[in-house]
């Protein structure tokens, strides 16, 4: 019997370490990401975890062909880190042994290894495994995961409790038909559209709860802000006095992981010429008088009166940075006939809905508000909208046994990311999309 | 227009931060979790975000009837911290006034609010919404949230980077039939069963990546640990020597999660009376040695030769505990013919997998193993298994372009979780379980 006792030690040095190593030879690991033939020598760049770092290779001090590299084989390298001025790291690495652990079968039909990846989205997403190891590419889903823990380190200190609820559901939370349905073992079945449920019940448990997951939404739409599979941040909290506490959550939540991303995402934001925005206050209007401004401001008759159209939603971004600087902007009181059942009605106007959305640079990222939570107005609420109360019996649990006053959001993780980096299409933030001509790779 | 400036100040105290306030008029919020009365005043429990704090109501000092308060009310609560040595806290909370922020329409069907919710495991599902807010049921799910901390935070240090795979997808992973199938806009689609092919394509990108997330299998088995969906924990690493480095790697994380919990999750532990296993070493044997220890040892034939019955697992942990005091065993070097078509088969016994389990108190919890790296390699065992080579174009993309040697694991959250605490049920660490029979709430 052999024993496995944890240890993690190696004598490779990650590549972030290299200028303590100074004047020593060292070891160290990754892909050829492109070689640059210049006269008598070569600059060999290897792409490690994070970063892309350039080697030089040269037969004065190179024990190897250089005509065995091939762009995309895996190596360990033996390397002397020296002391070079005119390098702006301060060092560089030349190139002593490689020992080759794998190599490509083949060169890949579109070049990985430039500035940008120049293809169409079409085979930028069918040629994802490859092209994610472009320098860019990967550095937006460093940086979404950066988004990540900064969220979560924030909910976490403020007392939310991570939960994890079920995506294969019995009801939809959304309603409408825009829900995928499923054959689970001869009952029917869906695939949730939102933890909306699960995540209220919750708020009876730990008061906060937090979930970063997907959901799934059977929409025909094609568009550049759409996805039929998308992570949703989702959170919900009990004792709220008014849904204003859940508007200011989120910009706690959102300047923590901008703070988050300045800290230690400096090498992605850079690489992506990102600017971040301002979150330290966000403007908050009502949706009416939104549609007001925006008409009188563009000259636009208001068609809908329910709803935002999507140039509506730019025009108002724009006119609200204008006016302010912020480029957020909270939306609130939406009508109640665009709202799902479970949204609190305006006591002092029950046509609209103590709710919001947040639109960032012209686009929805986030929708909340509060909820119903004494059983009788839900039941009544859901009687008036002809829906069938029984099929809900496990939701409306927790209103009969009692629920504080509550209320949560969510966000779309990659419309967040996607406007952040000030993307035209919000595939370009998804890792694997998902939309109706989409199911691969 | 209002600014939303991310405010969160608030006039109530946290629980925990209470022995500051000793002396002081202090004001919190809560459910009302049990109402004790006694000859003259009364023990009112009231349930917090994380702790269950006792109150004291009496006439002399409170300025409202006892009888206005109902179990499972929200309240807002006006107390004074009375320095009382008799209290194991050193202070008792005595109740000046309140605020019915909201009240239950009936009384819970189950008792809640005794030490354990005594009903069968078919009502603890059922009325889920009310049991989790027993004070022992939704520890449970605390110390499960304070596991996937830990392991967030030990990943994140070692270098990986988080991911999120679609859930959707044009093919199993895992093969066979236990897959849920999609009708995605006409075309067929499936439920992710792992997260494995885009975790082995990420890793051609960031060399170690992670994922917390849902998996789907249709397995018709009605066992005490079986789940159509759970959460999986998979990690997957390049540049590895060995299939050794996955599981000190696992080895790191378990250890790193369970002192997540020591620190900082006393509170639960105690309610559960947890003893959290040693992790600092786990004993490794190989499948075929471990089949013929159980055989002698329990004088039992070996009728499978491929794959562990339920029962020879937990033969093998009792044994393992009773020769190294380990309640972890590694089991290594499963059969080919029982591994995917990805699993990297022994150079030196070809009818061996460089793979393992991980089995913890006697079931189950991780399989692991080193993946196939080479494309001629995949493919040539793809075709020896009568695979559609052409269906897994995507997938086989990263091999063909190259691919370091690595491999990596998925661990089932719920599964670990309820043998930490001695569980006979996966169920009861699983928060919304779907099984066979069951798809709500």
């Amino acid at each position: 019997m052999k024993l496995i006792d944890g240890n993690l030690e190696t004598t490779n040095i990650e590549v972030e370490n290299t200028i303590n190593h100074i004047g020593k030879r060292v070891s160290l690991h990754g892909s050829i990401y492109k070689i640059r033939r210049m006269s008598g020598f070569a600059f060999v760049l290897l792409r490690t975890k994070r970063e892309i770092i350039q080697c030089i290779y040269s037969e004065e001090f190179s024990n190897f062909n250089l005509e065995t590299l091939k762009e995309e084989s895996c190596i360990k390298l033996t390397a002397d880190v020296i002391k070079e001025e005119r390098s702006k790291l301060g060092w560089e690495l030349r190139m002593v042994e490689i020992d080759i652990l794998s190599e490509p079968l083949a060169e890949s039909p579109i070049v990985i290894n430039n500035k940008l990846v120049d293809t169409s989205l079409e085979n930028l997403l069918d040629y994802r495994p490859i092209t994610l190891r472009n320098e860019k590419e990967r550095a937006i889903f460093r940086l979404q995961a950066g988004v990540c823990k900064g969220f979560r380190k924030f909910l976490s200190e403020q007392g939310f409790t991570e939960i994890h609820s079920p995506k294969i559901v019995s009801a939809g939370a959304e309603g409408g038909a825009n829900i995928f349905h499923l054959n689970y073992f001869g009952k029917d079945a869906y695939l949730a559209q939102s933890p909306q449920f699960y995540k209220q019940m919750m708020v009876g448990v730990y008061e906060r709860v937090y979930e970063i997951a997907p959901v799934f939404r059977a929409e025909q739409h094609d568009t550049s802000r759409h996805l039929n599979e998308y992570i949703s941040v989702d959170f919900e909290m009990g004792y709220i006095e008014s849904f204003e506490d859940i508007m200011n959550m989120e910009v706690g939540m959102l300047s923590y992981a901008l703070e988050e991303l300045k800290e230690n995402y400096v090498h992605e934001l850079e690489l992506l010429k990102v600017a971040l925005p301002n979150v330290s206050t966000i403007p908050s209007i009502k949706f009416m008088v939104a549609k007001e401004l925006i008409s009188k401001k563009y000259n636009r008759a208001i068609k809908d009166f329910e709803d935002f159209e999507p140039e509506e939603e730019k025009l108002l971004s724009e006119a609200i940075k204008k006016e302010t600087g912020s480029e957020f902007v909270f939306v609130t009181h939406y009508p109640t006939a665009k709202r799902p059942f479970y949204a609190m009605e305006d006591p002092s106007n029950p046509t609209e809905t103590l709710s919001f959305d947040l639109l960032f640079r012209g686009l929805e990222i986030t929708t909340g508000g509060q909820r119903i939570h004494n059983y009788k107005e839900q039941i009544s609420k859901m009687k008036s909208l002809n829906m069938k109360v029984e099929l809900f019996e496990s939701y409306l649990m927790m209103h009969k046994y009692g629920m504080p006053p509550h209320g949560g959001l969510g966000l779309g993780l990659e419309r967040f990311t996607s406007k952040l980096l000030n993307q035209d299409n919000v595939r370009l933030s998804t890792l694997f999309p998902r939309d109706i001509n989409r199911v691969t790779p």
